[in-house]
């Protein structure tokens, strides 16, 4: 990327965009908008954006007056709860790196997360003090923890061996809430997320000051969030930022909910809360949403969420949990598409006003479930095998490559992992997808199970799905062999039913296949098999397979 | 301002914020949303994001062609049309500067702002050709001229002597719409505007591309502007970037509206078009806002822009006027406050939530008169003469001054102006205000009429309305004259009324005064006159006069 210097402008361009702007601001003009958060024993807490702009200060100085220095990393373990909202502000803030943990990594890749990013202390909640048992003596790093405790208890209470622990309310009450936020370099980082691919060691991205700024922007002229909304913490705030919405509802003032600490299996205390306190705004998993809306519909009284915005990440939302949403609550579900190394927002789902009349109503939720358009700021492109830009027809598949200032340009000491980036700086994203005539992208498949040939690209997902649908075929499993020629060739494993293994023939698959595949996809062989190798979680093992039928096409 | 640098990031901190990215961006994703233009002949033409995107690339290449490079200056004489908002990116998209050049302006400022900036072009509506013709001798950097005429009319048919004059149509009608934005350094000039303060030359402030991406981001969330609003461009486009909603309003995808021209005595046209085109969000000031009033009060059907945003700068917005659009058509005014050396938005006023039960509603009123509170991303404080902030108690005033990425930091190449700035980077308003408990501004006065006396301020034109509401003074002047202990101390200068002349003290006027001023606020002396100095246009002379009394108190 050439940059063109121009005549020189008078603004105050060295003015650094820094997180801490947000909540000085929220704290000076929304002071006494209120924080509801529901506390790990169950019990309800409220107060206020100046009472955490308090504690944060308070916060920042007691990690300082234990050794936290700037630059430093520091690990967080810990539920959506207030606490964790002022480590938010309050750990970057004076210059640190909030190391977002993942609490359902195991110890070994924690530990590794935590060694690699060099993280010198953690604050974990105190139910979640197994995990840092675990995961301690396999770290060289640390230097010592920050224990939040439960309401009421003091650290002598807590049970831990852990060396060197601090009690987060102690040291909070002990420091003094004079504290004068640095302007940190908006190219610092202000907090580090590592992803947890199913290949490889987890990989470190680490989101600057500037980043996160210009992100809170997106997300919050996105989500059309202001000053009237009630903003619930869904997303674990362990993911990538939580999303960012909660730092884009501080800029606008908007209330905000905490709901603590849930599980997919135990989601009733959450709905209750998102329904009494009549959140407005909100992202999340479809696992989420769905029992939500069971909730929902079990209420004896109608809830109306005229107006809210559910932002619906992570898998395609079904259009029925979309629909049950808007005619039950008049609550509208925003699909919306990103990754740990977006920060994760890239787009977002909204009807454009000039398709409402050119398509039926089921048209219209069925392009609701796409991922959508891209936010401005972003530059995403979805290209062939060759790099080249495919047809925005809604059909042609490629890869979906991104950049802008919220994408990550490279993984964080991770030598090898330079070709995941161009030299134009994208990011490639592993993710397939088409683009229609409207813009509307819709992901298809993950780069890793489509097969490159001759500069286009074949779905293996489809074609295993269409050949399964063959009524002799048990399983199936299709890979690319290298290929001297087409760079890759199709082969597909195939095993059949009891009692069909003799008649059906390779020719008969590729027929079959035939009415959906073109001529130039169709495998070159089918091979029949009695068993596919599989992972030890029972997947496909791709991997094998390719290993063991690696020269097929080369001999 | 020292900045700390911290832990590296891994983010693409090098993609650069520019202005192109808005319209690329509304182009890829709002391609048919519509832009609405009154022509300057009165006709409408309508099309879409994607056509002016289109034109804007071809006018790119157009002024590439007359030799208009990277860094230029281009001046802008246009009323507010679709093709200044073609201009508004196609011309700073290919690296210029566009000079905005108010037409308001004497020929003789014109041609200082013109040869100040190094201009080399001026782009000028055919109905201001007049003020071309009258500036072009007087200029010094002008190579050339592009004329945007009337619809339909050819150059050859354009009375003219200007040398080097272009056809704005020729011009995109001849040029490839292949064009590919540069990556401007964000830090490059986009746009210039010049302040015309009643003293001194014009001073110039240079817009940033990064100030201008930050400014959109920041007003679009405060004027809650989305995809399914319609605005009107109404603000003039010579002042402050048009005060910038019409970026913040591609940014999102908003339908667009430009009435083309129009004066403040022939407004009915453009209230028509507000009301024809069922406008949701614009801006301006309350000399527009109260005719357009007065136009829906006399519709045959009631108007329903229930949602709609109308910011309202310039001067304090009447209660009647906002109570009118609210009970007329439930369109919310908002007062926003900012100048030009700030991009321009500083502040908004919305109601906190939490004062609706606490204020009646006349208070509410009230407070919605107030400037309101500052805009996340900017630091704003206000301060007693020796620059300490003042309480905030809604009574204490103080200067304004405010910092942030869209504050300019110095005026273009205009030695002697430093002292404007503060070290630590705050831009000094020249404005007096106060803050009230709640967080909100109010502007009381402008700096040079207060008064600086032991650190601090009297305002002089409440002063003079206190003399005058005393029942024998005909007229008063306050002015501050230096001092020798205090700095400066108070001088009144009283006219009495014929018949008065006699038995009315010094004494007198401060004992009147002492009802609402402090003992150490009152005039040390009060010198009775048969005439005030007064200005050509029959302003106060303070100016004289402090010149006349200069030495009073170092006596």
């Amino acid at each position: 990327m050439d940059i063109v210097k121009g005549f020189p402008a008078t603004s105050q361009d060295n003015y650094q965009l820094n997180v801490t702007t947000i909540i000085k601001h929220a704290a000076r003009s929304f002071g006494r908008q209120e924080i509801v958060s529901r506390r790990l024993d169950g019990s309800m807490f409220k107060y206020t954006y100046a009472d955490a702009h308090e504690r944060m200060k308070r916060l920042a100085n007691g990690l300082r007056s234990i050794g936290v220095q700037v630059g430093d990393r520091v690990g967080v373990l810990a539920w959506n709860s207030h606490e964790n909202y002022e480590i938010y502000f309050g750990l970057p803030g004076l210059g640190a790196v909030m190391l977002l943990l993942n609490l359902r990594l195991t110890p070994q890749d924690l530990a590794y997360v935590i060694d690699h990013s060099g993280a010198s202390f953690i604050i974990v909640d105190e139910t979640l003090l197994p995990i840092a048992h675990a995961v301690a003596p396999l770290c060289k790093s640390l230097k010592g923890f920050v224990i939040i405790t439960l309401p009421g208890k003091k650290l002598a209470d807590v049970k831990t061996n852990l060396k060197n622990a601090y009690s987060y309310e102690d040291l909070i009450a002990e420091a003094s809430a004079d504290f004068e936020w640095p302007h940190m370099d908006e190219t610092s980082a202000y907090a580090a997320c590592y992803t947890t691919g199913t290949t490889g060691k987890p990989k470190g991205i680490y989101y600057s000051h500037r980043d996160v700024y210009l992100h809170s922007c997106a997300i919050g002229n996105n989500a059309e969030i202001s000053l009237a909304d009630t903003y619930c913490q869904i997303v674990p705030m362990f993911h990538a930022l939580g999303w960012g919405l909660s730092q884009a509802a501080t800029m606008v003032g908007a209330r905000l909910v905490f709901p603590g600490m849930y599980t997919l299996d135990r989601l009733e205390g959450l709905s209750k809360l998102i329904v009494d306190e009549k959140v407005t705004v909100s992202a999340g998993a479809p696992a989420i949403f769905m029992p939500l809306l069971e909730y929902i519909r079990g209420l004896d009284e109608k809830l109306d969420l005229g107006g809210a915005r559910l932002l619906s990440g992570a898998s395609e939302p079904p259009v029925a949990m979309m629909k049950g949403f808007w005619e039950l609550t008049g609550a509208e579900v925003i699909h919306a598409y990103g990754a740990t190394e977006t920060t994760p927002l890239v787009t977002t789902n909204r009807l454009m006003p000039w398709l409402v009349g050119e398509l039926t109503k089921d048209q219209q939720w069925e392009l609701k479930k796409k991922q959508g358009f891209t936010v401005v700021g972003l530059d995403l492109k979805v290209v062939n095998a060759l790099d080249a830009e495919i047809a925005h027809d809604g059909k042609t598949p490629g890869e979906i490559l991104i950049r802008g200032p919220w994408i990550t340009a490279k993984y964080h000491d991770a030598p090898g992992t330079e070709s995941q980036f161009t030299k134009d700086g994208y990011w490639r994203s592993g993710d397939m997808g088409t683009i229609d005539e409207h813009g509307y992208l819709k992901i298809t498949d993950r780069v890793k199970d489509v097969i490159k040939s001759g500069g286009e690209w074949i779905s293996s997902v489809d074609m295993e799905n269409e050949i399964i649908s063959f009524p002799a075929v048990l399983e199936a499993a299709v890979v690319g062999i290298p290929h001297p020629k087409w760079e890759e060739r199709p082969l597909a494993l195939v095993v059949l039913r009891e009692g069909e293994k003799e008649g059906v023939t390779a020719d008969d698959i590729r027929n079959h296949l035939a009415n959906t595949f073109a001529k130039w996809q169709l495998p070159d062989e089918v091979v029949f098999v009695n068993e596919i190798p599989k992972t030890s979680v029972g997947k496909l093992n791709k991997k094998e397979i390719r290993a063991q039928y690696k020269e097929l096409y080369s001999k």
